[in-house]
């Protein structure tokens, strides 16, 4: 089934899910925060067959969360660098990393952990506050239409 | 192509986004925050084939993202709500709306807006925060392997 692009679509959720494209995506992203640059850094760490890499890189260029720069060591390669955009996605990762360690693992289970690099610490669970710093839960909000 | 399965990855976030399914399980997700329980409302908020938001619901039902309750009213319809584990994809939520705003549309171009119930003024932004509450950038963080 081709994918509906929800590009036109008034919701910001919406659109963000078209501007990022896909799952596979987010996890270029997620490799791209870690410190991967390199078309083979990407494939080394996601296993994708080379032609869908570089399509999902290329559109991930176009849409500006991704752009390439000539290789830091002078070579003929060019490396991928995240946009401020694309660094902003840091957010939206950390999000789905702690939901997936509660959601998704089991107690004690093995799995790599997000720390502060400064004293090697989890970091804080993300919270959703209101402007005056009251934490919220989903019935405390209301969307308001455009 | 068929989407490979991120469900043995030991990363949390490839977790995450398998538990999820797809970007329109999200959206059906913003709606069930937003008060959607029948068919028809979802129906109606996503504009979604009949068998394929049939297919959607079992699945985020079979994740355990969604569970099915008697309607409300008495009524023969079934209604799904989410589970404690779906309620908390708001933050996830909360994070793609947050970055769509910022990303994806121009300044002064409509869009809803998720606001305090209480107040009516908009959320804070979301934060990423080490243990000690210092704001963290991509940076200052780092993946410790299992």
């Amino acid at each position: 089934m081709k994918r509906t692009s929800f590009e036109d679509a008034a919701c910001p959720v919406a659109r963000s899910l078209d501007a990022i494209g896909d799952w596979w995506s987010l996890l270029i992203v997620r490799d791209a925060l870690g410190g991967a640059r390199r078309f083979g850094e990407f494939q080394k760490g996601l296993g994708m067959a080379r032609n869908i890499l570089s399509a999902r890189l290329r559109k991930l260029v176009e849409r500006g969360i991704l752009e390439t720069v000539p290789a830091a060591d002078g070579s003929a390669y060019q490396e991928y660098v995240l946009t401020e955009s694309g660094r902003r996605l840091f957010t939206v990762l950390v999000a789905l990393r702690q939901w997936g360690l509660q959601h998704c693992f089991e107690a004690g289970e093995p799995h790599p952990r997000l720390v502060d690099r400064k004293n090697g610490k989890l970091l804080a669970k993300l919270r959703v506050l209101a402007a005056d710093g009251r934490e919220l839960k989903p019935e405390d909000t209301r969307l308001l239409l455009a």
